[in-house]
């Protein structure tokens, strides 16, 4: 059962080397796999989406420690999550919303015995002092409940839901990836419950309604024109050919993508 | 048998620790090694050159995964190339080019057999459902022939072929590296082929010939001056002391280098 | 006993992965650790640093290979330094220095051994045919002194170094993170015993003397104004709440920081 590290630390310092020296020195036989770390500093949507496309990729029972915390030291409750395939650990900051929308919660713990903390705990690192510790031993086979007392809620962040009304549905841009495509908390099971025919027209932002057309592959789409995708992870996708479709749209992360139905189109995603 | 990884999936994004992933949850103890994902989007060129550099010093049987695939979804075929001492995975894209100018090909397998895919395989994510599990399978000892059909061609880029005519040499800028080095595909034994006194002047691009010294190491060079080194996987270098030679003499990748006889110059290599 | 890795060479060539490779070809079962590649090219001072808040969580008899080297080539020495807990490689160019503030030296030996170097040995890549290969056979049991000869001295960085004069501490920025926090290499130890109420001002470069006040963590700093923290290594740090407190204080890398009694001042750090 392997750990997997997602953080915001960047990869110019030793903040992500440090995590991976404690682990090791804990466990040395853990395996431990990066998702990524040089996102937007304290941006837990682009965090929890990462997570979300990547987690069920994971053997069962990988242990994902993900670290965007600019709450560290406060009051924000450092948690394990348990579902019935992985295990999370992390600051109480709403970034696992996404994917336990798709996991069953077995239980969750608030940290608090600091048996397997570093000592002493700093009040700004705690992926040092606290979660990659509490991985290292939970991978070893300490049961979740010996790292704290059990809680009944932990948060969760509205902006990874999306909303129907009156046959419109409200949803976001999560994130625009390396290569420009805005990735949306939209699904294609949300989508096609909807819409069965995707015969929607698209609003991002403040801009006027976009005629997209959907699109199987990225190879497929006419040559700078914007597009609609279903990608890898199920969730609907601006996209472009070899171009960046958050440029050609203007559109970042944040913005509100609309869809209301449009009799006119209607193109079936070919597959 | 390690696999090692090259893509252009940046480092901001889910898509390598995704790679990771599936082949862990295929093969749990093979060895996975990253060359490099922070690469220019798209260029294959880029990616051709850092495999070139890299591959020999990996162990015997290294499974190289390869992936810089704007076509992905289109028709281009994903490929297995094995050689006498490595093999070599990626859309057939033309990336393997200058390696196996120095490799003997044993046989490429045109990968077919979906038996040792992710499914179902969607349309933008081949290297998660087709080239990763392939890599983690062949890692696990399924031979080669067992992924598909034995095909007879696979693409060449000319990009990285220098052309000799008229005791001219032309060559080409392959890539920028982060110190500001112009890494060219003229290679040391080339070179002192066509030039043994490595007497030679230099036009970069549509610039005028420029006298450019060879040196034996970046510290011997003069402050400021852009001069000639083969670097360390003997390939023509245009570098600089602590500075970029690129920036010095606006060179970019992709640029054409032009080496002639130039009888008033002979600056021997010191080694 | 793992290998830990830190280097300038960026995420975009392949001169990391090379490093791995040669290890792994030597020794298949060294872990090998990243702590950062992605540093400022040539910057020995954030290599040093980030050496400094990383060594004391790594296993202990942990191999640190820290290649920063625009001298690759020329007279400067390989070394390889051995302390009671660690062994550190690379070039003698006083990376090491603050670190060996903390660490007892056992001995320092001048890599002269080419039997552990790979052959030939370029002129421009000592991380592949000397620093990795030593690591990887010293990793595997080869004894220190068999590496080369010893030697009673290495080159040290006074810009690691505080001094105090007259009542004043003077210091210096070593390093700005990923966050705009600005790390001073001036300890908590060093400023308890000169100011033992930590009752000092402290001016930064150029600039008047500033009220900086302690906190305890980044979230109880007040919302952009910039202020004092012990970081996680201990370490004097000018650091803001979610902003970067380097750009609003306009704070350099290399910049001088004098802290000098202050009768009116005198926060206590909350811990």
């Amino acid at each position: 059962m392997p750990i997997a590290l997602l953080t915001d630390f960047g990869l110019k310092d030793a903040y992500v080397g440090t995590l991976k020296a404690v682990i090791l020195d804990i466990n040395p036989n853990v395996a431990v796999i990066d998702i990524a770390h040089d996102i937007p500093p304290f941006d837990r949507i682009h965090a929890g989406l990462l997570l979300y496309q990547a987690f069920r990729y994971f053997p069962l029972e990988t242990i994902f420690v993900t670290v965007v915390d600019p709450g560290v030291g406060s009051a924000r409750k450092p948690i394990l999550i348990e579902t019935e395939d992985y295990r999370f650990v992390g600051p109480d900051n709403g970034v696992f919303t996404m994917v336990l929308q798709e996991q069953k919660v077995k239980r969750a713990i608030h940290l608090t015995n600091q048996e397997y903390f570093l000592k002493p705990v700093s009040a700004t690192f705690h992926g040092r002092d606290i979660f990659s510790p509490v991985a290292a031993h939970l991978a070893g086979g300490i049961p979740p409940e010996k790292f704290g007392t059990e809680i009944s809620d932990y948060m969760k962040l509205p902006e990874f839901i999306p909303i129907s009304k009156q046959g419109r549905i409200v949803g976001r841009v999560l994130s625009i990836d390396r290569f420009g495509n805005a990735i949306t908390n939209l699904t294609r099971n949300l989508l096609q419950h909807h819409f069965p025919k995707l015969d929607f027209k698209t609003t991002v932002g403040a801009r006027h309604a976009v005629p997209l057309r959907f699109f199987d592959h990225y190879a497929a789409i006419p040559s700078r024109h914007p597009a609609l995708i279903f990608n890898s992870a199920g969730l609907l996708e601006i996209a472009a050919n070899q171009a960046s479709a958050a440029e050609l749209l203007q559109v970042k992360s944040g913005d509100e993508v609309q869809l209301a139905i449009h009799p006119r189109l209607g193109y079936a995603p070919p597959q």
